[in-house]
């Protein structure tokens, strides 16, 4: 039966491992400077209207967030974040071994608010305390949300106001700017934040999350911290190729879509089965259901057991490029059959 | 006309390709605890016989290097490298961004020995010093010779005797195993280390560093340190994939004996030639000429401009798993006729 | 009039000037290794019972706990503290900047419970999330509670039981200690923990903390890490000394006992004047008072302001070894004048 | 008998403890924001002509290079030091530790040049190497030799043609600006350099370095710097309370004279003996003897072993400003009967 662990199970989608194979005969140089990887970065750019935007390929979210939060800044300065932002649960304490405090807020579904932020920076007051400087947020988030255009700017300018910089975990960027809700444009996502990148490595590829660095002021010797962190890959040119590939013919986004199509439907079969499920904005969903029928899902499924409180568990179904329509009467049909 | 710049300048080997196709439609638990990650993992302990030793897969040299010293060492500890050593000319400090001194010795023929360590012991006497206590090795080194096992195993019999960790950076293992000069064994280097990795991007991977610690009190948590480093990979499965692929059957050694070859075959051409080459051990080709003939070198064939020195330059040719004998011909030619 | 800002704004008691002046005309070797610092280091292992113990002086608070805590944690490895820990609030970062997260609990009166530290445990639960491995208290608290003998005695059980260190920031121990409503003693203490801190700066002397480290695993080679945390003083005999003189005939308990009955008794003369005051424990007092008032009395008295809602602020009263019976009756004939 | 082991031996000058004295009755606001630290601060800034500078007093040597170089340098920046300077060689890895490699050139005398910068800018070629950033000389240096106007004039002007920064440690300062052989001002200093120090821990006080920053942009937020480094004091006044007495009527410069001339007082008393001195040009004396009358001398006068070569060693006098005339005698009649 079909997975719905997470969107990473899979090798890759069948157009990156095609564009993989009609390039095993070339030679190319390496570290990213090859010609696919110039040619993917100029079609972010373009995509994004970000003509002066350096775009930098790296291999993984957590090295991506660590890298570019500790380029930006100094030893005191600090990140805010919601407490479920992912550098602050799942990243192993990746940003804090660079030298910055995280500090978190509880935020709501989610996201961060302008109000949280502001918060934030009145209570640091002196030089007894860290120096708010960069605010992360993830869109969509670690729950599935999305942030609204008029959320995001409103973020922007705060930020810029106040001398903070915006950075987006973009992982799951393309399901965010595809979903059914979403009114933020890849274009308004670019002229509202300092940084931000798109997640390969959920959506379709290999490996690979490009950065985008759309603030000039945070440009300079950017390649130095990627080796400087190890970040570095030798055959830049497997990331240019993957990334070239998925985003030719608009493909990044249609098999986001998809993923996103597969999670309403099935949010649409389990109400119909009158679960109790959370809206689905992304392609990720959560259900609540007794610990019994939990563990019968996840083993049947591979699904995550989210959290867990007294009789219930909350169990998190992923979808990706390569669910299709029949996996999820195939949930339907085992729920159907086993409630 | 092939190019000499480097042994990661193509995809991958056929092998590794296949195998990823072969897995395609396969959904796998991320992050390196899929089946194939743990096969490769024992096919590596079977091959250098050290079943109680730990096998982690990392993407690049850089990272390996960074992610097991930090783990290795406490704040005041110090790592003990030849001056040309990867970890102090290539990886733009990303040792010491981790917070330890490489402490550099001049060594010969791009080794360190039992004298340059014990030097360094007797110098740093006290707390206002740094504490030496990993020593780093590169086999083969970053100038292409080769470690002997009499030389391996006294640096590893005195390291024991003081204290001091071992640690060998096999990013062209495979080919200072197989060359025609060496007596060690992948037993004997297993037996003679705290740790050592078998590079996978310089012999026909896309990617990936197998990092072995036979040492058992450096093993405990190491999955930690790698998330910590931004170094897990999502799809792990990947890395494993490849590294079964290339492991099998010996093609690992098969294709470093190639480059070896090859490497000998240009050796021969060239002094035939009268050019001025260096002894040759693994898939690393120095020659010195003079400028001129360099920067055509360069252009024809990709090399690297080693060194320069008044009218004369050190150019490197790289061979790889890919290179043939036409193209070892094809070089001949050209430097027959241009001369 | 004198000032109820801090416990650290006079030069330093009595009998610390006079012992540096004793030994003007001495020659001393460096860096802590002189009789004074010997000395004053066996006094206070028997002072605690903790004859093998290592003791160390530091600086400052802020070094001294980051000196200890980067010694003790690798680097996916965090610290537990409760949100209003002086490691969280006032050290702009400095424990983050060694490379390890803060995870805080809520706590209750400043203080954490086994229930708090069993929650974060059961929480992070694989190598995604970083490994809590320290738990850090203050005794007495950020807010001038302390903590019983069972408290202390429940938390390092959990501790010894679950593979946590436990480590208590002593800048104000001794008032802790001479609380009226202590029960713990410098023995009890010294055994139920691995480490802990007696602050000088804020009892009498121009600046030093003893650290006491009495878990064995955690002393070798410690005053590496001191010196390259750049925290070791080249004339350490000046903190020998000043340990020394403040240590003897119980200087250093009985200075703390004058702190907290002066706030004792302006706790009392508040509450005479029906003002609204928190309990008082040790040397700290804080007061509710509107806003207006409370101006007036930062202005009179420099205490600190320590919050603010609506109408009303909490203001911060401190008293030290210097505060005298005249002081206390200066600020209620204030208050009850201006009232 | 008088010890030459150090400068740092003695509590302090008799001045300094008589400041402390007079302020014993005062309460002061912590962190160096009092009116002594502020009036010390101008009185360094009248001194050497640098009325934008920023003056922070820190507490000893160590800890100010590294607060001040980790504020400097981005992750992948590098500082320039000759090999024996003492961030790299007696500071513990502390550099290191704050996450930057310190690239070492041999130099001549104790000294940098501008050859040996420009051989390190030129060898550092791109993003696979760190970037030489600052560059770090001591005056005097660690073996007592001083720059010259031209000298430092030279270097500076070639790291502002380079975008390098230029920082001088001036843990001996005063010594080398009262060198008979100097001719460089207090004012020439401060407008060669980024930043420098002036040492007081050296030349008589307890303890305090007094960091002065002339750049304007490396000033933004140094505070912040400090408390994360654990290097904020919290009686601030007393570093302050000392820079003023020690600064007051140029006592700072006259004891350093007094010293530089006891140094050259046993020079020629050492040369008249026949033994094999150094040229002295600070407070530092190098005499070479054989390791049997090195070990009658280091017992009798405490000084510091060099260096031992064969039968001989190389022992250090270090004066300072409680040496007088007739310790220098004692020393000429000690060597006088034992040779």
């Amino acid at each position: 039966m079909h997975k719905f662990r997470n969107d990473y199970c899979e090798v890759a989608h069948e157009a990156v491992l095609a564009a993989l194979l009609e390039n095993k005969e070339q030679q190319f140089v390496g570290y990213g400077l090859d010609e696919h990887s110039l040619n993917a970065s100029k079609m972010i750019k373009d995509m994004f209207n970000c003509p002066n935007a350096d775009v930098h390929f790296l291999v993984g979210g957590t090295q991506t967030n660590l890298t570019f939060i500790s380029y930006v800044l100094k030893d005191y300065e600090a990140t805010v974040a919601v407490k479920t932002g992912h550098i602050n649960v799942h990243e192993t304490g990746a940003v804090e071994a660079t030298g910055h405090k995280i500090y978190t807020v509880d935020g709501r579904d989610g996201k961060i608010s302008v109000d949280d932020i502001e918060k934030v920076i009145k209570y640091h007051s002196d030089e007894h305390m860290v120096k708010p400087k960069l605010v992360y947020i993830s869109n969509s988030t670690e729950i599935g949300t999305i942030y609204s255009k008029s959320e995001i700017e409103a973020i922007y300018n705060y930020c810029k106001d106040n001398g903070l910089y915006l950075f987006v975990d973009g992982a799951r960027l393309a399901c965010a700017l595809m979903s059914d809700d979403n009114d933020l444009t890849s274009q308004d996502l670019a002229k509202n934040c300092d940084a931000f990148y798109l997640g390969g490595t959920k959506n379709g590829l290999m490996f690979g999350e490009a950065l985008v660095i759309t603030n000039k002021d945070l440009q300079a010797d950017f390649r130095y911290q990627i080796k400087n962190k190890g970040a570095m890959l030798a055959k830049g040119f497997i990331s240019g190729i993957q990334f070239e590939a998925i985003l030719k013919d608009n493909l990044y986004f249609k098999i986001a879509k998809n993923a996103n199509n597969m999670a309403k439907l099935l949010y649409e079969k389990l109400v119909s089965l009158k679960l109790d499920v959370d809206p689905v904005y992304t392609n990720q969903l959560f259900v609540k259901v007794n610990n019994s029928l939990a563990n019968k899902i996840i083993e049947a499924f591979g699904c995550e057991l989210w959290s867990k409180q007294g009789g219930y568990s909350v169990v998190r179904f992923v979808t990706s490029f390569n669910t299709k329509i029949e996996d999820i009467d195939e949930v339907y049909n085992y729920l159907k059959h086993i409630k």
